[in-house]
């Protein structure tokens, strides 16, 4: 088989979950968004179903109509993106909770669907999404009346926890929201981990149940394992790869294999980036090809038939450094042409 | 509608397509692996062949399976990888091409399918793909008694038209395959572009169809649109996105649009790029997010309900430049969430 296996540990997913659980004093919802950060949102959703996770986030209707379809009737589908134009029959359908960012999907939710429960979100710093403090305050009376399930806001710097943009939008927050009998909702992962004033009634853990960085005792949940096509000897001075970009130092034994960047291995990361043949690092040489990667399996014990990209040595975070990004890029990457597999024992 | 549109003009692909056969001195064939470098292999391989493109290329069995259900019975659909382990079925039930690319692939294919079709991948210099001269010579008469159908080498500067290695490689082809009366292969859209002696039996033009440099006098293929969310005010010094990384200067307006990391639009392209509200550029402020970004819309003429991130004015090879890489991982990074179109006049 030439495609690359990428293989996602279901179990690792929920001990993640669990953790995260364990760490909130309220209800754990999950970030399911971008097809669950690539990992399949309808498995992963299920998954999550499973250990008890009953609010469930997307970034668009479209995502929300798969997961409800997963999922079925019961959980809660909140939409990041609100109530957008044309919206209104997906969310009838799929039973989808908008979370209203302004004035305008405000009143187009009234008009539309009065009685369609909906969620607000609030603006507390971060200038992206949900109603100024402004705004807020001119239909905040409107918006109660039509009854919201959750108000909730979104923290700009929750992964570096003595920043002082974090205290600022919980206060920021609290007076928004004062008084007001409503769920509400602040924190993703990053804001779990910053502590029980920060978790409100419900959190939304997204990075942090895929293994990445702030949660830093994440088990991690994908590996990756690229089958070698075929292992050439180079002589010292021969190129590898476009450009000629690398030539070999010394006589090298270099295996070319049977993926690229069209499968979301970043071309950024390839001068800084080893593959395991066992537990050996072999180097990246030359540059990433759209399907092909050239690799210096010299110290490898024996002829690999396939090598690691992501394994317990080398986790997501290792390959977003390598690339100058964050894992979160690292994970929604992954392209199409892997071999998906599920683990679960 | 909270999904972004990509819209794949197949006018335009029709186009590259004509004048780069138009430029081959023989027979154009199609790269079609990396699911036709993200716009979609089914769609984009039925308008080549029906432009009159007999012969495709993918990575792995598994891309040549979905082209040939998309084609049926008739073109001859190569692929790159060869013929690796356990694909004999694949390669029997879609009648698959191999390129063999080695003497382990050479053996199994003699082994396992002695009298199915099959093609040589040489190596003239890249280290990548194929058989080495000494291999070559090693296993030539036997390869020739099994009868291939093509002879092929790809060029590892052909981007660069006065680099030295193409003729390096040029010659080394020549005399691999000198006094062999199979038909031959070498270039893909660059090599198509250095001229007729590079171009033997058969081009395989790819990044060139999809509107990608170094074809020059591409027409543009892609385009993209990104639903804006909202807009808000920004007053001086506040800051924007995720770690505040982006301020204020002046009073600003600011939208968030519907699109993201997660949709292939690179993290690293944020600082140098623009998105276009009609004519006008609009810059993107703060770092992109998994499914938003921050545009400065102060300077449009009306409050824009959608912003352009690829059109006529903004090529993926602009966004290349602004992301520090290539054309070809701007296309095959584009995800799957978009509401993919294709256009045909």
């Amino acid at each position: 088989m030439g495609t690359a296996t990428l293989t996602i540990d279901l179990n690792a997913l929920r001990k993640n979950w669990r953790r995260l659980n364990a760490m909130s004093s309220t209800e754990t919802g999950a970030v399911v968004k971008a097809d669950a950060y690539g990992l399949g949102a309808a498995r992963v959703a299920q998954t999550l179903a499973d250990e008890g996770a009953r609010s469930f986030f997307v970034a668009v209707a479209e995502e929300g109509a798969a997961v409800r379809e997963a999922l079925g009737d019961g959980p809660t589908v909140y939409v990041f993106s609100g109530h957008m134009k044309d919206d209104d029959s997906l969310i009838a359908k799929y039973n989808l909770t908008p979370l209203i960012n302004s004035i305008d999907q405000l009143l187009r939710h009234a008009e539309l669907m009065k009685n369609h429960p909906f969620g607000i979100q609030l603006d507390t710093g971060m200038n992206r999404l949900g109603m100024e403090p402004s705004e807020w305050q001119a239909v905040r009376d409107i918006a109660m009346r039509l009854g919201p399930q959750l108000i909730m806001s979104h923290l700009a710097c929750a992964d570096e926890p003595n920043h002082p943009m974090n205290g600022q939008q919980l206060e920021i927050f609290e007076k928004m929201t004062a008084a007001l009998s409503v769920p509400r909702s602040l924190s993703a992962t990053g804001g779990i981990l910053l502590g029980e004033e920060y978790h409100f009634d419900l959190t939304r853990p997204g990075i942090g149940l895929y293994g990445g960085l702030p949660f830093s005792d994440a088990d991690p949940v994908v590996s990756i394992d690229i089958p070698v096509i075929q292992i050439r000897d180079v002589e010292t001075g021969e190129s590898v790869g476009y450009a000629n970009s690398w030539r070999a130092p010394t006589p090298r034994k270099i295996a070319t294999v049977s993926a690229g960047y069209a499968d979301g291995i970043l071309r950024a990361m390839g001068p800084k980036t080893s593959l395991y043949a066992d537990g050996v690092k072999c180097p990246i040489v030359g540059r990433i090809s759209m399907d092909l990667i050239g690799v210096d399996v010299s110290e490898a014990e024996q002829p690999p038939s396939s090598l690691a990209l992501l394994n317990s040595a080398q986790k997501i975070d290792h390959l977003a450094r390598n690339a100058g990004s964050i894992g979160y890029e690292i994970l929604t990457s992954l392209g199409a042409r892997y071999d998906r597999r599920y683990d679960e024992v």
